[in-house]
């Protein structure tokens, strides 16, 4: 089984470096970054946290010196979905390609590039402390479905499942995985432009009676949005915040951690995302449109 | 005629230095700042730009060192105003008191320490470059009317609107000023924590499209708000922004430069305002609420 991961930052490395403990699987990573790439090849990929290995897993800058590989997982930052499938089209010419990446939209990219596509959401977290160590900083589950306009079959769904909790990352296969996405999207829509733009942890957020209703706003709206889909939620999003208030404290999300690195955001898949998927369904999105525009904002004025 | 200024900031001392021009003028003023106060006191206040003068004024740190006066005007930031009038009211206790401070909520405050009051609203623009002195960075109108719940005398207004015109600063005395104060107001509340949220300037907002509509839809919810009040404003805030966006490109709004210096914004009294009106009037002001709450949270974040 020739699998290959896309984007090798902190979520791509958990998953290549749990498939490359696996015998039965041959574990190919596409990075741009060359001295992570570099490091993969000469040591292996080392994994760091409660249960450590190192795995091997061969990493190419270059698409082109990637055999042809039944699955994909892809991992980069939605802004380089487009780039890194250039780059990576023909390794999947006969592929099944599983986005696990922020937000939506990122399949619909996927797709235009590979035959089949796997809609994905993971909650792991990890981070890179050193090129060719990742740490697994919090366990967590990872839903797969087919991507409904291009859909891999299931029994493609199934298998990459396998592979994934048999390699230590419990992945549960399903007929539509929608519901675990959006949870996840209205998650962070809610929250992460609100810490970004205020520079509040978690818990302060929490804290902060107007910016926590502000957070349930956002998630009202989003919630709608995914009713209009017809999209049943697995969880209710403002639960789920609360208990992120509480457990996460001092916890900065993805965004603000962008904002204050003056990295470009994944706002566009994020409440950009809710703001399309709103008008298309007619449900209006004030306030995700508000973020978005204040989001844009700050980023423009780093350059 | 003696006439007291609170608060020697720019506006305060715009005011205080064209004041200071009329022979029949006597001219206090109060600030807590030492070096302002003890310059004002040595070498007079300098008015610099297109109509320079050094004005005779008498500063004091202390309100029990002024003697009474027959009017006020007070130019803190509106988070000082409780502050500055408990200092200052003994001087006021048979005095009209005029409110030239951003937001709405203010002349509440004065009202609590005067016996009659003025709403004033002006968009003369200055800067403090040194301790006693201060730039006219813009010439701009002023226009004063009786507080309804606290009224002055309308010969009052009248008065203070000639003493002001006759030193320079054209100042228009009416029976109702809220459709000023109001007009002022939402163009400040619509474009300001836009600013202050993003850093970027007025030029750069007007350029950035998803900006400016959400500076559009702040303006709509001030309008809205101001016309459940019965107030009819003096001209269409969006038409001022717009030339705002063209004219004063590269101007900095002043709660952006609060932000930039991590000082406490009048948020409270811009969309904090707005806010706390709409609910009065059962006008729902959403955006309003969310950019207040998100300035909040910055503040919050600096602490």
């Amino acid at each position: 089984m020739r699998i290959c991961v896309v984007g090798c930052g902190a979520i791509g490395s958990l998953f290549a470096a749990h498939l490359g403990r696996l015998p039965d699987a041959e574990v190919w990573a596409f990075d741009v970054a060359e001295a992570q790439v570099r490091a993969i090849n000469d040591g292996g990929l080392r994994l760091t946290g409660t249960d450590p290995v190192v795995s091997r897993v061969q990493a190419r800058t270059d698409g082109a010196e990637i055999p042809p590989c039944q699955l994909g997982i892809v991992a980069t930052k939605s802004l380089h979905t487009e780039s890194a499938m250039l780059a990576t089209a023909r390794v999947f010419a006969d592929g099944a390609v599983c986005s696990v990446q922020n937000g939506v939209g990122n399949e619909e990219i996927v797709a235009r590039h590979a035959p089949r596509v796997i809609r994905g959401t993971t909650i792991v977290a990890g981070s890179v402390p050193a090129p060719g160590v990742v740490h697994l900083d919090a366990p967590g589950d990872t839903w797969i479905g087919p991507f409904e306009p291009k859909p891999a079959r299931m029994d493609e769904v199934r298998l990459l499942a396998d592979l994934l909790t048999r390699g230590g990352l419990r992945t549960t296969a399903m007929a539509d995985s929608r519901g675990a996405q959006w949870t996840k999207l209205i998650f962070n829509a809610a929250t992460s432009p609100v810490a970004a733009l205020t520079g509040l942890t978690m818990g302060q957020l929490g804290g902060a009676a107007e910016a926590r209703e502000l957070v349930s706003g956002l998630a009202a709206e989003g919630c709608a949005v995914a009713d209009a889909l017809g999209i049943t939620l697995d969880d209710d999003p403002m639960a789920l915040i609360d208990a992120a208030f509480s457990h996460a404290h001092g916890h900065q999300p993805s965004m603000l951690q962008d904002a204050l690195a003056r990295r470009r955001t994944e706002i566009d898949v994020l409440n950009g995302g809710i703001v399309r998927m709103g008008r298309e369904t007619g449900v209006p999105t004030p306030l995700n449109q508000a973020v978005t525009a204040l989001v844009d904002g700050l980023e423009r004025s780093w350059t």
